[in-house]
């Protein structure tokens, strides 16, 4: 486990003490990693240990080295993992059903918006499209989703998505909207229009916010998980190949036509 | 170390075995790896080893899971690693300089020929250059490099660089051809023009040398080994920075200007 453990809230006897396990930066293994459900699940509890409801304890754990307990105890599990009074949820859906049903004050942020789930549902997977190689049209998909989003949030008015308080929805929008911010900028300079005022005012809100900063990756971090998930794409393409050797030359230079 | 040894000559108290230590593959340890170095000792060592001069012991080594005896032995040193009657020599010029001055038969190979050793010296940066980023001024000059040595061997009129028979400076030569062919195709669509008749002779006949083919690594590992490399050369990048967060937003959304 890594040294790097945010407390928050008070582990007295009256709150649980819930503690998530999160990816470290693939940079630095004592920051924080860009993976986006372990801020998204650091959020909902950084939330609920904002409201007192529990008592938050957040590991990171570096994968490249991961210390010997951890192995021990997960083997190739990856983080997200919620530990709550000795049992480990290493799902990700199940770790959020655990949040909605079995965490104090988690019920809260489980509100019920059919309009804002499906809107939010699938723009992460424009992001990574968008991200394979710089193609206008893809770019058009990703602008024109965040346009809606913009839409939805110029109309309710309300500083978040759901109402004027934080839910599931915002936790699970707001790392992705970053991770368009930096890695689409980064590497197909892709940029949010300024025009999105409503979800610029959105973020702005979210950038006052420690459930957000205390959870968020650097860019850096960011930008090479990006770059190490393309390494790993380019590295399999010759992995999967059967080995082959360049040995045939492009002229006619048999025995006779090369005699001095 | 690996299970792939390969034997060449006899082991018996004739001739002294020489051990020589190579990278492996970075797709598959138990084949060869991409490097250049070893490939040119591995052949300079395996043309001894068919005058039974020598007997020759390849060892090749997964340095992404070195096994625990070379971590002991070697710690942080990379192959090519040569050991000659227990003695381990690490550093390149001074496996040269051992096979020239200590190997029996290796003084053969090093034939004085100032003319060809200044005419292929900086060749292979050239390579580098070409695939940090396709250009055509950097393609011109490597293939004006090419064409002299084209011209060399054309007026020459000899089966190598220095004669007909091999010497050290095709066992530096050839691999890094092999490089330029492969990789410089793979990554910016370089090719040896077919007009370089002379050249593509010589490479012909490399192809049909055990030196050349049995140390040769596959195309596949040689692409490979770029790719990597230019991984390691961004990820480096973000390294070396201080981590930055973007929360700053390009609009005015004050207080003030957002209240409702």
């Amino acid at each position: 486990m890594s040294d790097e453990i945010a407390e928050n809230g008070t582990a007295n006897g009256d709150v649980p003490e819930i503690e998530l396990i999160i990816k470290a930066s693939t940079i630095d293994g004592r920051r924080k990693g860009a993976c986006l459900f372990c801020q998204e699940y650091f959020m909902d509890l950084y939330l609920l240990a904002e409201l007192k409801t529990i008592s938050l304890k957040v590991t990171t754990v570096d994968m490249q080295k991961p210390p010997p307990d951890f192995r021990t105890n997960f083997e190739a599990t990856h983080p997200p993992i919620l530990i709550d009074n000795g049992l480990a949820i290493l799902e990700n859906e199940k770790i959020e059903r655990h949040i909605m049903k079995s965490v104090p004050g988690g019920h809260n942020l489980f509100v019920q918006d059919k309009e804002v789930a499906s809107l939010i549902e699938n723009l992460y997977s424009k992001l990574k499209l968008v991200l394979v190689r710089k193609d206008d049209q893809k770019s058009a998909a990703l602008r024109s989703h965040l346009s809606r989003i913009d839409g939805l949030l110029e109309r309710r008015g309300t500083r978040f998505l759901t109402g004027d308080t934080m839910c599931c929805f915002d936790c699970e929008l707001m790392p992705r909207l970053q991770h368009i911010r930096v890695a689409g900028k980064y590497f197909v300079d892709f940029e949010i229009p300024t025009s999105f005022r409503a979800l610029w005012r959105y973020m702005y809100h979210m950038y006052q916010l420690d459930a957000f900063t205390q959870s968020c990756p650097a860019d850096q971090d960011i930008i090479n998980h990006y770059k190490l998930q393309q390494a790993l794409k380019m590295k399999k393409h010759e992995e999967l190949e059967t080995p082959t050797f360049t040995t045939s030359i492009p002229i006619d230079v048999s025995e006779n036509s090369i005699a001095e």
